[in-house]
């Protein structure tokens, strides 16, 4: 039977050229390891790039997994410049959350953990707020207050980025209202996710919500993406929408946004924690179920 | 038993006090309305600006619907200081379409018209290229052809003006790829009626599937709304979405959203015809079921 | 503004006949009540059964809320036959929550009603089981471990119907795994609110997310209905569905169904709490935003 | 560049077990066919039956797709004991429709093939009524009015089944109102794509949207499924549904519910037409973008 503890995920990109999924799929078997999930994306039938996840099961395979990376490399990723990862679903990613003071996100990631519905650890809490370190500590969960004016912005980061070095695989930003620096960002490439409160690239900045209202849209949305140095403009991971009318207020529409952000960001960290995202250039390879 | 023959709709917009709801059923309860259908909304509960929809049956009116309008007139809307209007199921709206090459908006007009689905005549399409001329005839309407380059634009549309004088109620750009000048709109306020094909306010302008592709958003989208002199800012009637991979290309959002644009045009237009949104300001207040 | 404080609600049943808005809305004028929002249903143009809800602001009224209901009774809702409650939004609903071992919906109404989410109380949780106490007592909400087997199920009811007497407006089964017999559905009628995990009535009875899978649908659903004697078919209040694949297993089913549960359940219990819903024999009507 | 021209598909059925996606993948590569789409489907990780539909490009074979046949049954399907097929893009299937009195399933099918929206052919429109005979001519299509009675019932099938003989690969009942008989489903087996109207299996049989309405149900829904014989319990390959209210009477829902009936069945027949659809037992594997 599959079983979390036998599943491992391989991820390729790499230029796209006839063979790759017969080179691959066979090294795969050569090696008893059973495939039992198999997603491929070109960007284009020639010369474009080439993504490809596997999941397979390494119960019967006939070296170590840490031999197995040493033979893929030699044998496939060095021949193919394959950029590439083979991860174990055992092992599970570390994952900080940053938060202000809304607690909706949040408390879906702490919750959804904690029950082992998520694949991660949180080894901490970062916040430029004190106000929700109780909810966070009756979990057991490490908690930072982190103050942030505008005089002690970059110091604020560097106390935050020292904090976080070598502890963490992925950064979420659950309603983080600090707009990080690019330095910051460079440290953890493709690895910080934020939920932004609209259907992007409508309303970028802040307060979505009101300019939302003002524009009297019908629908509005919420938009999880990996954080790049320009404001919003990130690989877009996973968004979706609500049905609104004239009858609501701005108000209202915070408070009916606040399901599609939780929802919404749930999946793209969930995607992530999966190794399903693979980031292309400005956009995402999502491969999911 | 309710019926079109029998159905009125009163469509009110007024400064908001107390009693108004009073005042109105009253009013229609003493010459012998039967309310079957009533609707409100009030933009703040002090000082704001109210709106009514009401549908009633006439088949036990002690007076003649034009009386009605009379005495509407003089007994409340007079003294509220209300705009309004008292429309019959039975009048048929009037509606002109213009298009241009693409025919999928077009159809799903022509077709529901024709079986009866929307309440409506269509006294004529206007198109500036002459593909779907058999298309349209074949349906027994009448065609018009008016061409529009850089040189010709103000002609054609004064061509187009001409046609439509005194002709119609409301005008559908089924995917008119023409940007109508502010003279245009200004002789058809709140009546003409826009498909575009995005998520307004996100994709404004020119190939919006391009520019959603290029983006990489994971839902398209098409939004329906009334023309006002600035491009794509008009009041929004109804907005949905469809989901897409990263595996669609431009052209295949293209196709999808084809099937969104249809289907949330055709609402706009449906409750448009049933006198069911009323424009506040760059918004629109939509009473449907 | 409107408030909290100052917002009562009027909802009323009786046979429709013409002049009731009239009627109701001029002796709401008359008394101060300023009408903030305003909803009707029939069944039948003519002889059918007439609903109307409304919400009102007490800040003006020219006497006192009782004296309200006594005058409304004597002037208009006797005269009229009506079936009718006033009810204030400040006095908050006192909702008992009955749950057997799955957290996921019993925690979404603890933590909106924590977080004031929702306008209600929480009296007692009462469970089959022990599993949950720690996650309830956390809370400060009082827990009941009332175990049920087939021997002590009368028992076990009337001990909890004892401990329910008085104490409750509604109460809410949040995957509580018991049916109830008809004495204790008689005991609060259409105040018993449960959530059925499938799209009724698809899927009646055990086990209906093995079901779904065996049936190999494209969709999962859940249903929150009012309880009455017969299993699964009390009025539904309301339902959303999660689309799946042939991808998913009966136990991944289970899990994507959870969130439909959680978030179809609190829409209704929401509803049930401002008033929203009324009972039409098998049937509800649902005055929604 | 892909194109249709040159796009191959093969769709395969065996046992599981290790190897076969390097296998086939290897084959394929070696005779130089360029895979451009890979999905596949394992009921169980082991002793499960295994599914894969690959699209590859043909420009580069190095032997003609006949050939490329012979060869993949003599060294890979034979010795997996594959059911397989493999079709070309460009060879359009036959597609006969049946249908009653009800136009609106019909005319989205012929208006998409005509316009090659759908990649097929329709040899022949078969109806128990003559009422659309004009709407389908019009098209060009050869149309067969097959009246049927109780008495007749036999001799009609036996008619259709005549006219359909060798003439059509696939038969769509875009709401035709009669129930084949299972000598009818026989001859075409997995080959006859239904549109049911409703969520099944709520509303088995006949007037779902009256007993939708009966029920009181949020939201009613189309299914579309292979028919076998037993009414309305073949594989299901799509389902939608579509959100209603207590305002929606009987005659609402199914004018509402038309709309989800045609968009539910052109997935499922454009799914079937590029051979994205594998029967499993009662269920279906469906491979989609």
């Amino acid at each position: 039977m599959n079983s979390i503890e036998n599943t491992a995920r391989l991820l390729i990109i790499c230029p796209d050229k006839p063979g790759i999924i017969s080179m691959v799929s066979t090294f795969l078997y050569r090696y008893g390891a059973n495939i039992t999930d198999f997603d491929q994306h070109a960007t284009d039938p020639e010369g474009g790039t080439f993504f490809m996840r596997l999941e397979f099961q390494t119960g019967g395979l006939t070296c170590s997994v840490e031999q197995l990376r040493e033979h893929f490399l030699a044998e496939v990723a060095g021949p193919y410049k394959m950029e590439w990862r083979l991860t174990l679903a055992s092992e599970k990613k570390r994952m900080a959350i940053m938060v202000s003071k809304h607690d909706h996100a949040l408390m879906e990631l702490l919750w959804r953990t904690m029950r082992g519905d998520l694949a991660a650890t949180i080894p901490m809490v970062i916040s430029n707020h004190d106000d929700l370190r109780p909810e966070v500590e009756r979990f057991g969960i490490s908690w930072h207050h982190i103050p942030v004016t505008p005089d002690t912005k970059e110091a604020a980061e560097q106390q935050a980025l020292e904090l976080l070095d070598g502890k963490v695989d992925v950064i979420v930003l659950a309603r983080y209202m600090q707009i990080l620096s690019p330095k910051f960002v460079a440290e953890h490439p493709n690895r910080i996710i934020n939920i932004h409160h609209s259907f992007l690239p409508a309303f970028i900045g802040a307060n979505p919500y009101q300019q939302a209202w003002e524009r009297g849209v019908k629908l509005i949305g919420a938009t999880s993406h990996y954080v790049t140095d320009e404001l919003d403009q990130g690989p877009i991971i996973e968004q979706n929408v609500q049905r609104v009318t004239h009858r609501h207020s701005a108000a209202e529409l915070r408070a009916l946004g606040q399901d599609v952000e939780r929802s919404v960001l749930l999946r793209a960290v969930r995607w992530h924690l999966e190794d399903r995202v693979i980031v292309d250039g400005n956009k995402t390879v999502v491969f999911i179920k």
